[in-house]
């Protein structure tokens, strides 16, 4: 699968996402925000802003794009973005659950990251 | 001052800061990473990897444009990057402390990012 495609899927999943997340709010000043990085293959989605006195501030979904491989570094979602991901058709094998120890990896299921191991992704 | 400019100045102490960080590393999966959303103005600086059995990640700074001003969301430095804006030039009423709550930031000095309030930016 080209990485062209990953990038759409990632970009897709998180607007989505970003998307109920708006719907359900009104707060002035808070925002579900995308965060795109095409340039060096960085996805975010996070959440910012004020509620009242509470200050909001934190990532809920960091994925970037190595070598062809999908890289979930950040997953606060109760879902699992890598499961999604696989559900598109994405080979296990080019997502890499970078939040495990590399040592563990292989345990996993998914990708290890390691550069031996060649990606799918054309 | 143009917003163009101060795209530039926060992608210019941002890359300064990651390549520093970088140059004091040498953890095999461990990277400072620039992220650059310019088609929505969100730019971060982050830490991400593992350090032996140790994960790593986390936000250093948060920057968006929003109106014109500069909205700083986070800022884990020392010296402060609002003080580097300002000696950049940035005129202190388009700099936004958004970690500080929207009540308090009359009394900072800097914008308090309200929209009647006018950005000096052209």
């Amino acid at each position: 699968m080209a990485v062209e495609q990953y990038r759409h899927y990632i970009r897709q999943l998180l607007s989505e996402r970003a998307q109920r997340a708006s719907n359900q709010q009104n707060a002035q000043e808070y925002e579900v925000q995308t965060v795109f990085d095409t340039e060096r293959d960085h996805y975010q989605l996070l959440h910012v802003g004020w509620r009242g006195n509470k200050r909001e501030f934190g990532c809920i979904l960091h994925l970037d794009i190595k070598d062809g491989k999908i890289w979930i570094q950040h997953d606060g979602t109760e879902v699992g973005i890598a499961n999604q991901l696989v559900e598109f058709g994405v080979p296990k094998q080019d997502i890499v659950l970078a939040f495990h120890e590399p040592e563990v990896r292989q345990f996993t299921g998914f990708g290890t990251g390691e550069s031996k191991e060649t990606s799918l992704a054309s």
